[in-house]
């Protein structure tokens, strides 16, 4: 049964100053939830309406659709939710290529970058401080379970910059990202949606790459960042199984 | 002043069924309305609580921000919302290549969709009759004005394959899209969110491509369909210039 604690637990862990000081957050939805059952996330809660959970014991929560309604993010929600440990970050491989997103604020932009990660065998993430949490409910919902594939920490950027000598910025008036050599490591820093990346950073990378438009009338401004980092990380992959 | 009948309109063509009926569509916000004012699109009426639309006359309707508030569907209200007609779709061009969406679903990817067609000088989409329609407000504000350069025309999808030589579908358990041959021109078809191309569809195809994943464990399903169509017009576009 659901207890107000329950509840008052999982209201607050829609605020990110909740989910950074209990270290927890909120998954929902079988696919997902699913997800991180089978990775090494710790399991605290699972309230479902479903008896596929009843093995987890005391971890279990049976609860009624209503109650499932008052307790989901989601618009209709999808027979459970689980509150999972946020795990520490693990080292950053810096030998390998890196994705970087400097002051992204949409979270459904973060889910869809983190899935292309997994994807693409991306596997450290890098968000400067200022960027949308990656635990926030809407970016665990989109990116659909691959946190628990793609190592995710929140750093000073200029400082991640100066470990690496690849310093690679997608902006949008740099080289042709067809035309140009491309490290297979490095940094590869994507900016905001409306600015871009920002001043401080931009200053310190060596490589501006862009996707060139090739509609006649040029007047569409740019793509979706989850976008372009989907072309970028198809363009530096396929080179490097065709290196 | 916003009036009631201002006010019933903007509501109905909320609806699919009143946007068809009366061929009229909402745009709002400072920039997408630019955009449709600078194309052909023929304005009905706009509302907006700025003066800098003041010289459209009988069609400029002056509103409080508490009226723009009301009327707007976004999260937060960006000084102007307008009503446009829906035009005539044009004749579609064969001999190029054309993308099309079967049993397409969410408004935010149709837009994301629309954009990148505009990106990568893709003239024609083609939408099936089961997709989610272009002039929904949400396909809208996410496309961000590019409607006006894609012509999109919702059609029976298996009649228009009969037109085409190469029918090409994005699958996930088809041919490398990197290690393939990709033709100039056909019809590259993507379908539903989660159940891919329609069975229908799928078997009048010639050639099935697949963006292979890179991860070490490949425990992510697909790719956001939006990013698909990223990457897939990528390496299409790509290939037409190294040619």
């Amino acid at each position: 049964m659901l207890t107000k604690n329950h509840y008052r637990l999982i209201q607050s862990l829609n605020q990110k100053k909740y989910r950074q000081n209990q270290k927890l957050f909120i998954a929902e939805g079988v696919k997902v939830v699913q997800e991180f059952l089978n990775s090494k996330y710790e399991l605290v809660y699972i309230f479902s309406i479903s008896d596929n959970y009843v093995n987890f014991d005391h971890k279990f929560v049976r609860v009624s659709n209503n109650e499932l309604k008052k307790i989901s993010l989601m618009i209709s929600a999808n027979e459970v939710l689980a509150i999972f440990k946020i795990p520490e970050p693990k080292k950053i491989d810096y030998s390998e290529l890196i994705l970087a997103v400097d002051s992204l604020n949409n979270p459904g932009n973060l889910g869809t970058i983190i899935r292309l990660c997994d994807w693409y065998g991306v596997k450290d993430l890098i968000c400067s401080k200022s960027s949308v949490d990656c635990y926030n409910p809407k970016v665990i919902q989109s990116a659909m379970g691959s946190h628990a594939r793609v190592n995710i920490n929140y750093l000073n950027l200029e400082s991640c910059l100066k470990l690496v000598n690849n310093k690679i910025g997608a902006t949008l008036d740099g080289n042709s990202i067809y035309g140009s050599d491309l490290p297979s490591k490095g940094i590869l820093i994507f900016g905001n949606e409306s600015n871009g990346i920002t001043t401080q950073v931009l200053e310190k990378i060596n490589l501006r790459l862009t996707i060139p438009r090739f509609g006649e009338i040029k007047q569409i401004e740019s793509l979706n960042v989850a976008n372009a980092v989907a072309v970028m990380l198809s363009e530096f992959k396929r080179r490097s199984i065709e290196k």
